[in-house]
């Protein structure tokens, strides 16, 4: 079994350890955060240490592995940090905001071979993988165009917003990633269009809560993005993948399969799942694993600093065609 | 009873014709053709007269409203003489593939007050219709996001390809109106992408058939249209419609709803119906009729004569901005 | 084209009358109705001759086809004077609600060796066809299990409860055939249970509303019906068919497949079509089309009068074994 | 936190172990069964004492709670022997063969007041929970008719069979159980027809692998349920409920929410979970936590071992009917 820090105990280090913890593959040694009380609660109720320095928990000897869940701007710090200290490394996305000091940390790393591997969860979904199998597989031929619907139930808090780096590198950077997961082949060029219209304060931040990227590759393989942040229906997550061959879809989820049909409503369902935690908890238990089974095997990272690097630039380059009205060359 | 005159005996000529000879508001008098047995072929199935000369059916005293089902080049020239001989007519899209000339039409056929309508048969399907009468009722709040899939089963012979305007003018063309009809507002700019890799042909004569969409509106709505000319599955033709307030979708239809489950297959159900003139039967109908409700009431047409320029304009706009890669405005 | 004369212009005479109409193997020659105003009415929308003498009317040179949709208790007289008079005939269901009655028909009918159908629509539904077909052509196996579910929205009312001959009869009777139809196999045992429970005056009359039966074939086939009278949700006709190698099944149609989700519901969907007229008017436009066919190629019958009386036999077994308690042989 | 011993180390102890070792109410103290190397496993998985001696295991002083999945004639014993030592018990279904062994069982359970649970795992799957809770909650008024579908994906072994008490008291007990969950009243009166038509030996053990049953309650609600032992598609668990005003159904389960459309293949989705192990993976872990917290706050057992008789008794009765072609009064 590995050893392992979580580095952070807010909203996602608590998903992370309470995983570890369940994971026959992982010990939870440590969790560590600089606000004791946080440490210290999850920690007793998942039967660990805890303490109030990440950086000295990084450096244990019966540590083999940390698992990041910090604020972004000191993911790079703790990355390399813990490569260089020879531990297997899972950093929640994004690498950084900065995409020169994501690339630097990308470099690095694999200078170091450092087993370091991006959290981006959504392809841990079974549904996500199930895409994936089929496609290598075969069963739809060669992709032809990817279509990615990715709407959260409501826009974060002002405050979020402020550090976010911008809705492009914060929440569609799920989806470039994911686009990059299904195309197969690296977006060459992108264009988008964005617009503020939910919340005032979004447009006053100079945030977008509407957008839609479209994204092409060199073998003329295409991707489109809708993104919005206050679908009233809950957290639409949806893939459409049209191949030669084919086409594949999935479907959001529901914690139980009853329908009702009455005088006034026909084929009234549960709501679907309302937001992340809920919607990719096997997700974020299946990234975990698949983590510990590479570290252990020592095969690939299946999510690379460099993967984490490539959806940033595809980031930054939406921003840059909503700004010119062009499409932007990556 | 309005007397009608079905101009063209071709593929779409027989469905409006069929359709004249049953609907109780109009009476089929003549179908005319410059090829006799297809004129004659259809006259004696549906127990009316057969001409050859288009020209001449348009001018009888009989006829109140003329449907044109002829090639595209004639359009404009058949709807203008229609227009000043006082007929009310219905013609299939487009206009013309000249905007300059559909224009021309427009203003011509605005100035005469002349009864002319647009075929964009896809308006008057009957989830279109529900989609659009539930945006109306404001079941969804403000329309943020319209997304169209329009794919065809297969692309169209090299000798189609070469005069039919390109994959924009002809085929995109219903989709620029159904954005038009949904979004509510007029799309101020376009953005697309293409590429050809279905058949070879394709690419050669020059044109493309996967084409993806962005267009915004001046208050910041946004559409989507994915295209594609090869979808082995079948004739997909979907709507997506999110609003501040919830989504609307319509499906594909099936000629059953027979579903199958086995060891090996796990709910197997009928194709969709595989083309526009099996998948769009009602939707020819109800165009009909609704244009004969209008004739006969004195309402405006349903669809006008520049509702059809303004999709060939935003046409004409994708075609620029995939051969510059910018963003163009209308 | 065979001369067709309606008999009866009430609501499935009008129905019967109209798809005559429209049929291009029939020409409608009179619609036959003791009550002048409603025969006329008819008559003039469908452009024919009115009659007020049904008996008449099947005597005429010029008709080769008659259907009747007359009160129930003048379908044998009627069916029987068409058949000595050599006229094909389309009637009703049911034959009779006396068993001794119909059987002695169906006799003569065969002695006769004369074209007679009897209109159990349901088999004529497209899905219901498709079902058909799937079975024949040994999709699903042998079949084990048939599962009919048949659910009328309203109760009718006392009037036509008097003399509806008990809702085994009237209503179950669709059911008894749509179970023969299916198992490929007569029934030999009939097991019953019923209550009413919805409108006081249904058991007042001694009539049921909610009904389930049970019925087994020689070879260990087995069938379940359940009916009932007051599903506020709409007209729910469903079947599903378990063989050894896959099941089937099909669904309730619905006038367009527009889906909404909002805040407060989640895939709100038009109400399936509410009663017969609307569920089944492909189903009886098929039925006449078939019937047609079958007197123009001299082929057999699709539904026979042996057929009628086959399934009022199991609606007798099923009200006696409710008296009874027991399960009732065939 | 209760200390726990699980007796029996089979494939079903095993699923309630692992579930006793997650739950944060319980301690699994240790595995008992007479097979050593079956207790030695299980135990040394899930990191508790392993025992050979269930009996002594059931008396020790660290043990609250005892969970019991041993072969179904031993059930009663040590139920009874938890109950006098005080313990709580969860017991696998069902309480025994013979209606009045269970009865006295009961009896003196309801005696002692002691705290026993049947383990009728179905309730506690999440969709029929929500099921009953929008039945409680009034969603569709009063219940009229249950309709439970219920198959296995194939026999059992004939040495299985031999053992089992026969299909209805091994199989449909679950059904029969569901019925009164469903119905809220009991049934008074059963009828049932079977049929042995998949593998030989069912039929020459005297067993049956295809029944359905019809059972009424003295209101006049009534239930269908329907089993068969080899659906070839999967293991088929659904439930219909229909009300004075509405329905409710659930579906199946599948892996992901994968849909693949192809030229010959429409709507390929993953088959539907294989058996109960899969299906009913959450079942057994909400049933075991209801149990529990039972226990802690001194409510009611969520189902007592007098729902086991009840279950039973009506499994007999469709003995009878089968047997005798008769309505059995319960």
């Amino acid at each position: 079994m590995l050893g392992v820090a979580v580095l952070g105990a807010g909203r996602i280090g608590k998903i992370h350890a309470g995983n570890v913890a369940l994971n026959p593959r992982l010990k939870l040694v440590v969790v560590a955060d600089p606000v004791a009380e946080a440490a210290q609660g999850l920690a007793s109720l998942l039967n660990c240490e805890a303490s109030t320095d990440p950086v000295a928990a990084v450096e244990r000897d019966d540590i083999d592995a940390i698992v990041i869940g910090t604020p972004t701007d000191t993911h790079v710090d703790f990355m390399l940090q813990g490569a260089e200290a020879g531990k297997a490394v899972l950093c929640e996305k994004p690498v950084d905001l900065d995409i020169k000091k994501a690339e630097m940390a990308a470099d690095k790393v694999e200078r170091l071979k450092a087993k370091v591997m991006i959290g981006f969860n959504r392809r841990f979904d079974p549904s996500a993988q199930e895409l994936k199998r089929q496609i290598l597989a075969g069963k739809i031929g060669d992709v032809r165009q990817v279509i990615i619907t990715s709407r959260d139930p409501a826009p974060p808090t002002p405050a979020y917003i402020k550090t976010s780096g911008g809705v492009f590198r914060d929440m569609a950077i799920h989806d470039f990633d994911m686009a990059r997961f299904f195309l197969g082949e690296e977006p060459v060029e992108v264009m988008a269009i964005a617009s503020a219209v939910t919340e005032p304060y979004v447009k006053e931040l100079g945030d977008y809560d509407t957008m839609m990227i479209l994204m092409t590759t060199a073998s003329g393989k295409q991707c489109h993005i809708n993104c919005y942040r206050k679908a009233v229906y809950g957290y639409d997550q949806r893939f459409e993948i049209l191949g030669s061959d084919g086409m594949l879809q999935n479907a959001n989820l529901r914690p139980t399969t009853v329908r009702r049909y009455t005088a006034h409503e026909t084929e009234v369902q549960d709501p679907i799942l309302n937001f992340f935690l809920e919607r990719y908890v096997d997700a974020y238990r299946i990234e975990l694993d698949l983590f510990a089974e590479a570290v252990q095997k020592g095969t690939p990272m299946p999510v690379t600093v460099r993967d984490g690097c490539k959806a940033l630039r595809l980031a930054d380059a939406a921003v840059d065609s909503v700004t010119t009205g062009q499409a932007v060359k990556v």
